[in-house]
This record gives structure tokens, C-alpha cells and sequence, in this order.
């Protein structure tokens, strides 16, 4: 199997199924990470191409930790729109990468690059099984799309995932992204989730994880509710 | 009365509000079906030109089979976008048909030209009642927008059409689309609801019209709650 | 594996959860029906003793046709109560039974019987672990129960149970109960619902199936999220 | 046709429902209100039984001013209880008046005596028809319930009653229970409404109607979605 | 200011609003807990009476660590039942201690003690301040009552007390309650959530404090929308 | 404390959260009202540049009735578009008023120029404090974002703000906006409650209001929850 999350930022990936995607790596399941942009936005005292480089050392050593491949989108951190050439950007990774499976951002997140990127995969989704839309690629369908976010929105998790014995792997992941955590120790007053990163995370895995009488859970909107178990 | 449903794509207005068109135009309303695109991009091993040629004649069939006049557009499958000169086109539309109310996609619908053409009708009712808004014909005001969706999205009808005697009708016209049985038979994998397309269509009006203690009913959202009587 | 479901009237357990115990029965699970009473108000030009024998029997060739064993509490139709008395006899028949899994009405249910057993059932799912809840059987611990409803209520399933193979199954059980055609078709008005029963609730089935790509599917609500597994 | 509403207290019925008590009245229609209680808790410096005599006078006049009878259950204010018996007693009440549409409170109402009322009416509702079920009384159907409750509870109406014209019958009717705006200003600190009642209430009939585009409008919650069209 | 917290069992007020008594008895509010019944259910090998012993015990040492008052009320657990005699033995409860705020189960809980404790008290609340149910203590009317429950349920806080300097003494509260810990190791399994005592709470109040951007915080439902301010 | 409301049209800030700003710049918070377009297509037989004119000058002596600055953003009434360029427009506009706390439109309201206004305020909001992110303006972080919106959409308050003492400067506000008062009488039938304005109004506080305990109330629902208390 093949499972590729979207994500919009370098950390994104991590901090939301990092646990599953270590979990599906672990059992030998091919996993992809899909960074729209290097985050470039996320600094200070420097410059986006700095910070660029940075955070693509940063994504790529998280990626590995998880058992992943990294493949960067080239779309600006900030700037992410939603336009028809950006989601035949979409068909053509689908297409090329062909996931079973496909993780992006919930489309209800208040951050615009989470919502534009959420809104382009799923269209993406639509569109990348047309034999009639040509592109380089061949036509390919996925199975499913599952959407992970934010307990402070209205995101309400509907498949759980038991991560317990990956947790550990997403918290290292988590914690390649060093740049990060001096940045949003700074600036991270926007959102109160920052505070704490690691310890306040794993605090929603376990409260995930105590509903499903488990350690640590991960929680996702899957888009077709039959495919309940492409994830493990 | 007028009644106008403007959709995304040839089969749309058949199988989700083609009994409550149908039971219009028996009553002697005039009814329009505007079909935003021709759903060119529903086929294969052919070119987008020559289904978009067998999708309008198998639309004006199943609009002549409800008793509708048959209006297109000219947006494209799979790329109908949200912007002030589409919203125009629409704007005119609605000025141009006079329409008393119009039927259109709910806007939470995974299918991406279901919801910008959700979208854009939506402004268009905002705006074509503006006197300043110049285009070629008058401004014109809609009474409402009735809202059809998908049982498997957020949509929940609260108004409810009893369309027992047109459903034989409403099959018909989706029959009509003679193509596309095949093409979803063939394709229609990527959402569960194509396979068995008559008779699961048939059980969404029968268990509608259950809970209204009719054969088979149709459900839509309105825009106003005010005006639950100009769909009978 | 034990499942057993506890219904206040005699064709309760075919309508709502027929295929999911013809299933499980036909996998080699041991299937057990409770019945809380004998439907003894659901007759007309009679008495209820006759009644509820004759639906008694009925009930009886249901549960077999299912497969499952039927079992009568000896409560009476429309005069379930609330009472710590009636939940100790849920609990000992909970005991005495020891199921694995427990299904039964969901408790946003407009007839009073089947609220009134849904919440004993709860509660006794609650109480008949502990060790000093001495009954002349011996404490048991159920994994789950899994409430099942009607579409017409605020029931929204979480657990949906394909039952293609065994929705003919179903609609056999839900025959056996002649004495109710009659009855529902004189008596049904109060509820929209009973009209062309059969037909009717295999529309249900089929949008549920729909909404997972299956053909037929029965949906249940889960006390604990946790143990989607034991349903299969 | 005969409307019927049960109420806990006496002033209940013209606060929620009143305007449409008056505009069916004004239509021809038997309109019939059941006083569960007298409201004799609703005093000080006085006796039950005192406050008990004032308040069914009152009562008696604010129904004349409505156009609808009065009927009295002697049941006690606050001590309201959900048992076979007193469902029974409204199962007799009904099979008696023989309404076509029944109005009474929302279940999800903080007051123990609105709660229980509703909760007995329901059953009743259900049991009333059932031949098998022998009171003095002939079995009797009702078309349907329909629920009032305060907008400040988890009640959302789903079919609004324009009341323009019998908005100044409504606020009549409610002037009339004299003893009760005394009371309410000493004591209503328990509940926001009742500072300025008359007036706290006309602002909510606006508000409802100006979701309608009329002037006044209350709200109802249907049990059955099917019969929209008994309440005009 | 006079806080009192109304719970079924002895652990209920450390686990669900442990924080928000201990600052504000430490604020020098007078802070009282209101037990329902000893948790007489929760041992094995034992009896109810030496249970009861022990676990009065402990909730009178978690009291004092929270700098409360100890009351218990002789009800037995797991047989709360909702009667009027009940409810009047809580009318008198509020009108001996005179409480500002009260703090009670959410009345959507599983339990059948915390929902029937909740219904109780929320109807005590609406009684105890009318002067013609005499009691032997005077009428009292409490400002507001405040709900808390398990984030299991349909829960969902809408105020939010910043605990985090009380969360150290939650957790001591917490764990004078010895008997349970060893109790709810063996017999939890009929609920999640009781696996990892201190550490799973941990991280519910840390999830509930990052939305706030706090370190810990408690979640309360107020029954008046007004008073958001009684709780600090 | 400095508040800025960003609303659509000249209108908009005083029916929608007039009372608030008016309160706030009574306590000598700076307070200022940012006009996205002037309205330019709110009139008829005149032309866009003179309604423009109009109400501009309306908006000035509505704003100095609040005790608030107004500022003109100069985009086009009926056409303000979800762009990068536009949301640069507004980072640029927040970092140049660097205000404690932002109101403007909730995004799920119908008209699409306060829709995208929402989007592009909080994509702003999460834009403005990035250092990275250069514009003639130094970064700037506002406190949090509250949101008001229409009774008749999905939008529910979840802040309060007691406007008891500033509900006549409101409608005053809202009486300065002379040209609409005609035209909506003319044209307002395109949605409800633009009939008898301030007294539809008035209704709405205090519908709000009563559910608080006080006579008029504003509502709102904030971005982050936590900051509650920045509105006063």
C-alpha cells in the first residue's frame, strides 16, 4: 500500500499523522510526504530562502525519522492559492506518486494555506481519476482521502488510529524541525497551541487515545466513510 | 410561475430535483434547467468535444422528458471557476430567465463544480436585483434559491417535495443519459453512489418520502425560510 | 463470540438489526434475542393474552429464521417503566446470558418502550460487572453495546454492518410476524413509516449500503467508540 | 378542527403558544387548553390553595380572550410525575377531546413540570389509538404534536405560525394573569425572561418573524415532519 | 462567595472539577461537597458497608486537600433514584448550605447516578427558592449552576477555568482516593478512561487549557448563559 | 485598547456591532471603523460615484455618533474579491491601525463581499505578525479576532456584550445612514429584515440581551476562545 500526505508546511506532517505514518512505514506500506511549500514564512533576522533551506533540511530528516519520502511543491509558504493550474499541480503528484491512500489538512482550519491546500487535494482527488483531463501522467484513482486537524476547530475525528508504539517516533520527528521551535517560542502567541509543542501534543494523542482505550491515538475525517480501513 | 435549476452537469437536475421539476411543469410552471458545462469530462476512449455533442442531446431528451426547456452555459467540466465575470454570467442569466425560483447545488458538495456553481448562484441572487448592476437585460428578484444535495454530505432537506407521481418521470430522464450509465459503471468506483444508479436513486426518495408519509419525496434547503410554498 | 440484542417488541430485532444477527449467526456466533414484552398491544378485535401468544410464536420463527435463540422478559407492551427493580432484571439476564456484545434501541426514541429499555439496558451494562451487585448469577462484563434506531430520529449510525448477503434473511424474519402486515396497515397511520414495510426498509438499507458502497447495510451507534471490531 | 394544547401552567399557553391558540380560534377551529396544574406554587405571603383559585380565574379569562376552552387536571404545580398512571390520565384526556393536532412543551426544557408534560403527552400520543388499550374513552388519533419551547434551551423551531394579527390577543391573553407579573418580578431573577415580559416576548415573535418577512411569528417543533400543514 | 459541588461518588468532585474548588477555596470562597452516596459499589472481596467506610474516608482527606467542606447525603450508589421525595431532600440540601454557584454531573452522562444526580439537582435548583414549598429551612436561590462532564460524551465545555496553579493539588485530591485506584485498575476496563488515573486527567485539563492558552484548565456548561463571572 | 471593526459596507458596523464600538469608545478605547467599499450599489435612478458619495458621508457621521474614526479601503461594493493582493490590502491596513482586538463579518453569511471580507480579516490576522512577510508597515499582532453576523445564518454567539447603556447611540448610528432607510424600504425585499429596521433591530438585542439577564446584547464568536474578556 501507499499512503502520501499533503501537507502544507514542513512540520504539518508530523505534528498531525505522524504517528500513522510511521505506523504504515513500519509495516512496510510505501509513505510519502507531499511539503507544498518549505515553510519559508516561519523565521526571523534572515530571509525566506534561508529559512527555505532550513526547514527542507528539517522536513527531509523528519521524513526519514518517520520511514517517509519528502517531495517538495515549490508553492509559496503564505501563499498558497486556490486556481485551476495549482490543482492540475495536485492531479499530476497524485498521478505520479499514485497513493492508495491520500492525507491532507481538514478543509475547515483557519489558517489559509491548510484550507486552500485541504480544497485543492480534494479536487484534485475528483479530477486525477478523469481519462479525459490529460497530463504527463497517467489517469490514476485513489481509495480514499482522510483529513487530519485542529481539536480547536470544528474538526471531529471519525477514524482513530492507535499510534502508542509510534509515538515516540513522532515526537522525535516533531523535534527535527529545531528551527521551529525557537520560532514559534517567539512568535507563537498567534496560536495558543504552541506553547509546550511536544508535551501539548502528546496530551491530545493520549486524550484521543483514552477514548479508544488505548495510549495514543490520532484522529481523522476520512471523505468516503466506506474505506474506514485503509488505515491501520 | 417560473421555476429555473441551474447545474453543474447534464445528469445533475434529473437525479436531484427531477420529480419537483417534473410535478411543476404538469402544473403548467414554466420550468428551465441551465446546464452550467456540457460534462465533457465524462468519458473516455473519445475526445471532451465529442461527448460534450452526446451529453446536450441526451440533456434536451431528459429536459423534454420533464417538460423543461434546456438552457447551456458554455463553463467547462471539472473547470468552472468562482469569479466576478462568471458570477456576471449568471447575474444575466438569472436577469434574462426571470426566474420566480431556482434550484440549484447545496454548497457543502465534495464535486468542485458543485459547489462553485452553488456559489456563484448564490451571488447572482444577491446581485441581480441591483439596479446599478447594469448588464444587458433588467435587473430581476428571484423569490428564493431551493438547495438540493447528496445524503452522504452535511446537506439535510427541510423542505420536503412529495414527488410519488412524477418518479417514474424523474427515472425516465435520467435514463435518458444514456452514456453516462456506461461511463459510471465504468468509473464511478471513485463514489460509491453511481452503482445501481435507478434503483438507489429510488430507495434516497423512497426513505425521504417515508419520513412524510408519501411514496417518494425530493428535499431541498432554502435560502429564505420564508418562502417554503413556492415549491409544492 | 455472544451477541445479544434486547428489543422491547417482537419484530423490533428483525427490523433494526435482522442482518447484522443473521450474519453473525451464520459466521457460528452464539445470537441471542431478548424480548422485553410480547407486543401484546398491537392487535385489534381480541385480547392482549392472544396477542401476545400468537406474536410470541411469531417471534420464535423470526428468531430462528435468523438464526438466533429468542428469549421473553415478561414485561408488558407499552408499560416498560424506569425502575431499579426492571434494571436488575437486565441485569441478570445480562448475567445469565454473558454476552460479548449487547444491542438494543437507541435511547432518542419516540416510543416509550424503546426508551425506557434502551436506558435499562445501559444501566445494566453499567452495573452487572460490579461484585457487590449480588445476583444469583455471577458478575459479567460485556465489551460494547450498540444502539440501533430509526432514521426518522436524531440517529446518525457510526458503525455501519454490510448485510448484502443477508438482507433476504432479514425480510423472511421480518414476515414471520403475519399478525403485524395486518395490524400495521389498519393500525400504521401513527407512524409514516409502516407503509410497505418490507419495501421500505429495504429502501434503508440501501442508502445506508450507498453511503459504503455496499449493496444493504444496517447502522448502529457504538456506547464505546472504541470496540468498532466486535460488529463485523 | 381541534387544536388541543397541554400545559403545565396556567400562563404557559398564551406565552408559547398563544398567537396561534387565537388565529386558529379566529379561523373556526375548536381550540381546547389543558391546565396540567394551576401553578399554585407561583405565590408568597399566601396559601396554595389561594394562589391555586386566582390563577384558574385567571387562566379562564386569558383562554376566553384566546377564543379556547379550559380544562383542568389537578395535577400539582412542581410535583409533575412521569408514571403509567398519569400517562394514562392524559391517554383518557385525549381519547375525550379528541384533538386533530396537539401543542405542548419541548422536552428539552429545564423546568421539571414542562419536561414531565411533555414526555406524558408524547406517550399518550402514542398509546391513545391503540384499541387494546380500554378506557372509558373510544381509542382516538391525533394528527400530529407539535412542540413549543424558549429560545433558550436547545429548542429550534422548524414551522413558523404568522401571528400579525393575533399578537395583540396574545399579549392580552397574557396581561390577564395578573398575579403572576407581581410574582414574576419578585422572583423571576431565577430566569432571565421575565424582566419585561410582555415586551421581552413581542421581541421574540419579531425575531422569528423577521426569519419569516412578517411582523410576529411563533415556532413549533413537529413530531411527525409529514403534517407541516395543520398549523396554518 | 459559596461554592457547592453536588457528585454521585467520592472521587467524582476531584476528577471533574478538582482545580476550579481548590482555587476557590484558596480565593477564601467557602467551598463545599455535596456526596450523593459513598461509592459503596466500588470493591470486590469486601462489603458495601467497609467501602462505604473507606471511601468516606478518602473523600473527606481529598476534601481538605481541596480545602473543602464534607457532606454526604445517604443515597446509595447505584440507585440514585429521580423521585420527588429525592429531589426534596436536595431542595433542602441548597437551602441549609445556601450556595452561590453550584457545580453538578452534565445530565448527558452515561452513569445512571451522575444523570439522575444531575436531574435532581437541576430540579432542586428550579424549586428551592419558591416560598410556598416549605421545607424546615428558608427558600434560597442560588445565582447559577455550573455542569461538568467527561469529554466521552456530548459534553462540550463553554466556560473554561484556568486551573493550572491547582493542578498539583487536584492531582493529591485525586489520589486520597487509594481503594479506587487498585478498584479501578481491575475492574476499569468497562470504561476507558481509567487507565493512567492522574496522567490521563493530565492531559485532558492540558488539552482544555491549550485552547486558552493556559497550561490547565476545567470545562463547565452553565445552565444560565448570564453568569459566566460567578466561576473565576 | 484600540478596536477596529473591518465591515463591508457603511452600514454594517453600526447594525451589527454598533452598540459594542460605542461602548468602548465611551470607556476611551480607540476605536475605528474600516469601510472595505462605500456601498456604491445600494441606490437607484442616480449613479454609482454619487450613492458613493452619499453614503460615505454617512458613514463619517455615523462612525463620529459611535465615537469611532472611519477609514475607506476604496474596493468596489458587490465585488471585493478573495486575492493575495487584497489580503496584502488588509495586512497592510492592520499594521497600520495595530489594533488589541478586530471585529468584522462572520464568514458563513450569504452576502459574498462579507464573506470574503471574513476571509481575507483573518487570513490578514495570520498574516501581519510575520516578519518576514514585508510591507511598509513594521509587523503587528492583534490580540484576537470577533466575528458578528445574521440571526438568520448559521452564526451563534458565543461572547455577549451588554449594550443596555448604548443601544439609542446605536440606533442613532444607524439613523445616519438616511439614503438606506428609503432604499431598503424599496429594494429590501430581497431579504426579510430589512422591514422596519431599528425596531427589527431593538428586537434582536434584546432577544440577545434576555438571554444574558439584561435589557440589550450583541453578540459574537471570537477566533481564539481565550480572550474573552478583550470585549467588555
Amino acid at each position: 500500500m501507499h499512503l502520501t500526505a499533503v501537507v502544507a508546511h514542513p512540520d504539518d506532517a508530523d505534528i498531525f499523522c505522524g504517528g500513522t505514518l510511521a505506523k504504515h512505514a513500519d509495516r512496510g506500506d510505501d509513505v510519502t510526504i507531499v511539503y507544498m511549500t518549505r515553510g519559508e514564512y516561519g523565521g526571523f533576522d534572515t530571509t525566506e530562502a534561508e529559512v527555505a533551506a532550513t526547514r527542507e533540511d528539517e522536513a527531509m530528516a523528519a521524513a526519514e525519522t518517520l520511514g517517509a519520502e519528502a517531495t517538495f511543491l515549490d508553492f509559496q509558504d503564505g501563499r498558497v492559492t486556490y486556481s485551476l493550474e495549482n490543482r492540475l499541480t495536485l492531479v499530476e503528484t497524485l498521478r505520479e506518486l499514485r497513493p492508495d491512500v491520500v492525507l491532507t489538512h481538514y478543509s475547515d482550519d483557519m489558517h489559509p494555506d491548510h484550507r486552500t491546500t485541504s480544497r485543492l487535494v480534494t479536487d484534485a482527488y475528483y479530477m486525477c481519476s478523469l481519462p479525459l483531463l490529460e497530463t504527463d501522467a497517467e489517469p490514476w484513482e485513489p481509495q480514499n482521502v482522510y483529513y487530519f486537524g485542529k481539536p480547536t476547530s470544528s474538526f471531529e475525528p471519525e477514524t482513530y488510529i492507535d499510534v502508542t508504539e509510534f509515538h515516540s517516533t513522532k515526537e522525535e520527528a516533531i523535534l527535527e524541525h529545531e528551527s521551529q521551535v525557537e520560532w514559534l517560542e517567539e512568535h507563537g502567541g498567534i496560536d495558543a497551541e504552541f506553547d509546550g509543542l511536544i508535551e501539548g501534543i502528546r496530551a491530545e494523542s493520549r486524550v484521543l487515545g483514552r477514548t479508544r482505550g488505548v495510549e495514543y491515538a490520532e484522529g481523522f475525517v476520512p471523505l468516503h466513510q466506506s474505506a474506514d480501513d485503509y488505515l491501520a
